[in-house]
């Protein structure tokens, strides 16, 4: 199966209680695509300025992904600087410049349009909505969104999401978007509005996943020291269809599978600054961390000896 | 074996968004023995006053909760009275009238001395550390606090944790007890002044059971309509606990399930105005809702998969 991210490609400044990065890789696409191409090839468009260290991408290249969607244009790329706090719950953005960034109407290019799995990253719902207007026959579609979107561009979201099968946003997104406090029933709204799928990310307390009459949880990986938090949440989504679209199924037993490798890949994400520990990730840590997590839910209840008193 | 737990029997006027009970029956003592006694008979020590309404305890007694610990002294009961603000996340106290509860010195029945499983509730950690002089043999000792003890008697709540096998405790007061965000780190801090074992409970977002080199987590249950919080942190231990004894093992797969057992209770206890859920709660509705605890966490690494991309 060939999967297809558009998100941003940036770099990040980032301040935490560990220390600082300056002018580091990162964006939504490019997490997604250092967890995803673990388990397949990738296919990335976005746009960066001239000042892009493009040499650096190089090892992505070598993990499988296809950078050439990735428009090079004059001017700056865009970057964030943020800082968290000790708790690491909150983060502040110092500064944004969105550059080249601003104007970023993605252009998929012939050779990714037949993409079977689709991850559009954290953008302007319009041009999500563009996406997938390009590409032909996708058979999933996963969508990212962030408060911004939610309260600037609500009705395009909204069209978005009609066609989207899988949203991923956080708690506070989820309840955001459907304006109620209660998770379960956020989520239902969501569904009514397109997704099959929603699935919920909690930082330390796990992810959710609702499907239509179903759900599944997964913990947060139990981490001592949580390093950088910074784009965690797109590592998950490129764990989560990054495993889906190597399966090649959507199947509950998969997608259940899926929020637990999506776990896995978004608990690496935090223990080092930028995309830095996903530099030497191999197949056999993911696999161990997963039975990780079997063993940290795993339960058998035995039918025959249910309580009777 | 033998169940025996010492804690508040009280009086609750709630108000949540949902409507309002006014003097319904409550306290720790009482919400962990409706959910026990699934299980397992109970010894209930506690203290109310001369308006208690003895009489609606009697399903309790049927149910086989041991109330002769329960002692009848002139004066008011404990009231509690609070108010849950629409996210139901935060809790206003309106009132505490401690009464004939302030006075508590709690004096555990010849008859129930030889308990082999004990819950300390939420009282004074100097009571707590007086009922474990009184019992002679117990194999596991549980225990509850809250902020209030772990602010004014830290050096006392610290002796009687040395005796204690597992801290009950909810995720802001094992931050506050260890002084440490992190709540793993906290776990370990807690862990190495005496509990083998850590329980936290993180409301809607499950709750984790750290032992000395395992981890385990239980998901919070779905609920679209959370009622009355009131009572399910005690619930929780009640079906942790009355699991345990009722089986008779601490064994780490007792363990995990005595998890879901305390979740199931727990979330059967928010169902409802104080501990009115329970009235009809029998075991086929409590096995049912441990599958679907199972039908929520449940998957399976395929091994010889792992990916290799």
């Amino acid at each position: 199966m060939s999967l297809l991210v558009v998100g941003s490609v940036a770099l990040d400044t980032v301040e935490t209680p560990f220390g600082k990065a300056a002018d580091a890789l990162g964006g939504s696409a490019l997490f997604f695509s250092v967890a995803a191409s673990l388990f397949c090839p990738v296919k990335l468009v976005g746009v960066v300025g001239e000042d892009y260290p493009l040499e650096q991408l190089d090892f992505l290249r070598e993990r499988g992904v296809d950078l050439s969607g990735l428009e090079r244009r004059p001017g700056e790329s865009f970057h964030w600087a943020g800082s968290y706090s000790y708790d690491l719950n909150t983060r502040e953005t110092l500064e944004t410049r969105l550059g080249v960034f601003a104007e970023f109407e993605p252009d998929v290019p012939e050779k990714f349009r037949d993409a079977e799995f689709v991850f559009l990253g954290n953008i302007d719902p319009t041009q999500q909505y563009a996406v997938l207007d390009q590409v032909r026959a996708p058979r999933l579609i996963g969508c990212d969104t962030m408060n911004y979107w939610i309260e600037r561009t609500r009705t395009e979201l909204l069209r978005t999401l009609e066609r989207v099968d899988i949203l991923f946003v956080n708690d506070s997104e989820a309840r955001q978007l459907a304006g109620d406090y209660n998770l379960t029933r956020a989520a239902r709204w969501i569904q009514e509005r397109g997704p099959r799928f929603v699935v919920v990310k909690k930082g330390e307390h796990g992810a959710a996943l609702f499907a239509r009459d179903w759900v599944f949880f997964a913990p947060g990986y139990p981490l001592e020291e949580v390093f950088d938090p910074t784009g965690a949440g797109d590592a998950f989504a490129g764990g989560f269809l990054g495993y889906l679209s190597w399966v090649g199924s959507e199947e509950p037993e998969e997608l259940r599978r899926a929020m637990i490798y999506g776990s896995v890949l978004g608990s690496y994400a935090v223990e080092a600054f930028s995309i830095d520990r996903f530099r030497n990730l191999d197949a056999n840590e993911v696999a161990e961390r997963a039975r990780e997590f079997r063993d940290m839910t795993a339960f058998e209840i035995a039918l025959q000896r249910a309580p009777d008193a």
